[in-house]
């Protein structure tokens, strides 16, 4: 695929490689924000970052719309194609909505334990790039998509005792207020990717 | 179609014709919220148009599904057809929901710049309309859909500034708890507009 | 079915069979639910036995997945099924989530009025229950859709009453986040009921 040629000719990519740069643009995404929280400077310019990743994901979307209007035969049902594109996107506006709201809420410093939330996040978005880079040979993809479902499972976990100890310890109103639902959309986002580990599981077991 | 028989015989609607009253319907409902958001008396009796248009959509999609159940050959899949009109009852609920929480929380008068982000919901519903009337014939159906998604992004932006806005101005909690979450569920109501553009466009990529 | 050799030999359940343990799962945590609000001592305990129901569903929707990953002939499209359990799964899911925070909130008195939408929660997942044991002979399955329906509405109308009685007599904005959110997750779990419902009617219809 490298080479001088495929850099200067216009690539026809496949389906699959398109999900595979959704799939990694989600984990670029999650990445950015484990930085973002833990390295809290800057902090506008880092929220730009994941905002540009969220732009970037909705370009590769449309051109796998544009794929999918102008080929025949494709990989696999198109309706799946289309719920498995805008499953994938959400995970990112929600990562992206998580960002932007620091910002929105002029947030100044970062509570101990929400990086730890961002980092399931990137496991699982990982887990996700890994399972859809072997969705066309299939091997092992169900154990990824199960390994996703527990991401999800820790992250509902550390998400209600990253609140309870918010209601423990914060006793502003309007912080907990702000602190509770960063804490939830980061948690959301985390879920939709077992909503992405559940199309895959759908697809692999329909075309079994 | 029209003259004197038509308006005396019970009608035969098409699914088509049905489809395009269901979308016409959750644009009064968003019409009726704007006039309510800019015109704030009589509350009680202008949410109970909204209440209204929500029943009267009920009444459609079951009549909808009565005549799914009696039909053979269906304009496009049947599933198709159930999501289209649960999606589309979904946004007019959460129409409702907005007015019936104002209401329930007792606001007295209405803050500034909601009423921006109740005519965006106008906007994606009126373009929504447009796009149901077109599905038969499919000119330009997807244009829409890139329209409504555009304004989707639109009401992100529109509601994430409100509710900076309103951290920034507002210092009662409880205030902050009732009037984020009327924004939220408004901008929400929008979203559903691009679930609903989502279902359009993967009917016709389906029926390519 | 019963018998002696039934009880000593591995049992080889139907599609059908597990679809009603799993949905007689979601109404024993509904009861579970209705028990502990009622009966508001042992919290910890009686939290436990729900998310014990919840891990329960958890190995029955394997079970399911196993066997459709093993059977050629399914009794309806391997992608309905697949969103069948997982709906079922979000009832239960939601269920445990609103037992759950009345430990992460540190709750230790109820509300008045907070059982009786538990109450309409137990009736709808019964309703499920009755619905998904002739759903193999389809008898006025349509029936108790609608009735969920109505249970729906009936929970929405229950809720909007507690929360507006919540912001009438509570005067502390930590106590109004913290009961506005259980409110609001035990009415999404009745909500999940209608969604359930929707697949099994969409099932039926395409099945007609």
């Amino acid at each position: 695929m490298p080479g001088m040629l495929s850099k200067i000719l216009p690539r026809d990519e496949t389906f699959f490689e398109m999900f595979v740069e959704l799939a990694e643009n989600i984990n670029a995404g999650a990445k950015a924000m484990v930085e973002l929280l833990e390295n809290y400077t800057n902090v506008a310019v880092q929220v730009e970052i994941i905002k540009g990743l969220e732009h970037k994901g909705d370009t590769i979307t449309h051109a796998v719309m544009k794929k999918l209007d102008q080929t025949f035969v494709t990989p696999f049902d198109r309706e799946d194609i289309h719920e498995f594109t805008s499953t994938i996107d959400d995970v990112l506006d929600l990562t992206d909505a998580a960002a932007s709201r620091l910002v929105t809420y002029r947030v100044d410093r970062i509570r101990p334990g929400v990086a730890d939330l961002a980092k399931i996040l990137e496991e699982a978005t990982a887990r996700i790039a890994t399972a859809v880079r072997v969705l066309e040979k299939r091997n092992h993809i169900l154990d990824h998509c199960i390994e996703i479902n527990r991401l999800e499972n820790e992250g509902d976990r550390v998400s209600r005792a990253l609140i309870a100890q918010l209601f423990e310890e914060e006793k502003d109103p309007v912080q907990i207020i702000k602190w509770k639902e960063i804490i939830e959309v980061l948690e959301h986002a985390i879920d939709k990717c077992e909503d992405v580990a559940n199309v895959i599981e759908s697809v692999v077991l329909k075309n079994a």
